[in-house]
């Protein structure tokens, strides 16, 4: 029976300034996932975990965009997929796109690579409107091209992988529930045009940072105006992480998603972890749970650990 | 006596999606200045055309630059500066930076070059200032470091050079008035965030589409959902202009600064010529006087022609 193992990555989505618009692949944490083709039009959805996901695959962030594919091709299969979750949901780095994007990523490989990369984010966004409800790209598009990509739009379809210098990326988690649809409702459906421009300079500045290599310039643009001022409140202790974290020299960071992880991006591995270092103890301090993660940008996306048996 | 001889050239604001923060450098048209160095404290303006600029230096865009370069040193210095104008005021193709940044590097070589591009940029939007009443630099920051450049913040002021391919600008100025401070009056304070959202993905598009030499990428960037939709409403043919440049290979464009003229990017020269006989046609029509200009991006800036005599 053909079968695939594949590692599907955290991502962070927006990277402060880039709302709906940017996203980056880590290194850690990953989803692990085994899929079985199948003889018969199905998709059957173990978690091997103890979070209680939907095992109704039109219900499951893996499995549906699985049935959007068995809808959308005319092939007699199926899929058999065990979910070894790593990443928790809720979290803010990218659960449900890891899950969407690591089983179409491994369909595509088991049906000998029939599909584009856009195709595949296509299809991975049916799993994205199962979680939120929304069909967003901006965990989907860089856990699939892997390191950082921008989502220009999405009908139609237009990424633009955007090549980035070498980052530490630190990454606390505090245990606390923000639902992805709660931290949208929160927003204002109209903003200043003139946070707007200061927005889209911020934007562009982060862009030209990444690609011109210009650490400095990266750090100056992780600035947010607009959404971060509302969404920060629903994370204890926000204010003081980013704070304390850029004093001991992080380049800059924000708010994952639309969280409650905050990321914080340095230059060099000393400060990364001078900086969870600082986030534990604010988040020890404040008597919340959390976890951290030291790692780095992935430039590959998912990741495929052993083919066909 | 010192005295230096320059070319100031136009310039374009804001490239469509970026308002307020973007700014090209256009190799023609260009003004000619002279200007001297004299022993007493004051500057003195000639005009060498016919457009009744202000003489008085505190009114006029060259001297209110060089009046607070006086202010802000100790030398017991002056300015005497003609004027031959070529960018029409009031064309959208920064004839106030052109004359505000040129006196300014002119004046920094008359000095022995103590300023930095920064500072200049500082001096040159004094006479900004005096053209609309507001300090911008979207004009000013091309105008002095050549290319396209953005404009990150003005305080602290961040400027950002964008490398780009070389490409061709086709311009129409179709001779009606539109003022700046009348096309700014007429935008929405607020505008809708799903709006906003396209702009920035938009501004990171054509970012990463001039650092990647991706034309098409530029050209699919090159849309303000935003400014153009209010803005062109002062042009009359602004509609047809885009539609017809673009059916004929433009790679897209939109209203330069606050317009009335309106700019076309090409990848070529022969489009780019093409492009100039549409806009011709649509202006003969409509029975709008209008001047053209088939240009490339200007990756000096202002230009010293002869230094000390």
């Amino acid at each position: 029976m053909k079968e695939v193992k594949i590692y599907s990555p955290a991502t962070i989505a927006n990277l402060v300034c880039g709302f709906d618009v940017l996203g980056l692949c880590l290194k850690e944490p990953c989803d692990i996932m085994h899929i079985k083709l199948m003889d018969e039009k199905k998709v059957v959805i173990h978690s091997a975990d103890g979070y209680n996901l939907p095992s109704d695959p039109a219900q499951n962030t893996a499995g549906a965009p699985l049935l959007e594919i068995l809808a959308e091709t005319d092939l007699q299969i199926g899929f058999d997929v065990t979910i070894e979750k790593h990443i928790k949901p809720g979290s803010g780095i990218g659960s449900s796109a890891a899950s969407a994007a690591g089983a179409v990523v491994a369909a595509n490989h088991l049906l000998g690579n029939i599909f584009s990369k856009e195709d595949m984010v296509r299809f991975a966004m049916f799993g994205e409107k199962v979680a939120s409800g929304v069909k967003h790209a901006d965990n989907i598009a860089p856990c699939i091209y892997g390191g950082i990509t921008l989502i220009r739009s999405i009908f139609p379809l237009d990424i633009v992988a955007i090549p980035a210098p070498q980052m530490l990326i630190t990454v606390v988690h505090p245990q606390i529930e923000v639902r992805t649809s709660d931290a949208r409702q929160i927003l204002r459906k109209e903003v200043l045009l003139k946070d707007a421009i200061k927005q889209w300079g911020n934007v562009a500045g982060l862009v030209a940072g990444f690609m011109k290599n210009d650490y400095e310039l990266i750090g100056r643009s992780l600035e947010d105006v607009i959404i971060e001022p509302v969404r920060s409140m629903l994370i204890p202790g926000f204010d003081e992480v980013k704070k304390r974290c850029k004093e001991a020299g992080a380049l800059g960071g924000g708010i994952s998603g639309s969280g409650p992880s905050i990321f914080m991006m340095s230059k060099d591995e000393a400060t990364a972890k001078k900086v969870e270092l600082i986030m534990q103890d604010i988040y020890n301090r404040i008597g919340l749970p959390h976890h951290t993660y030291v790692t780095t940008i992935n430039n590959e996306g998912v990741r495929i650990v052993n083919g066909e048996k």
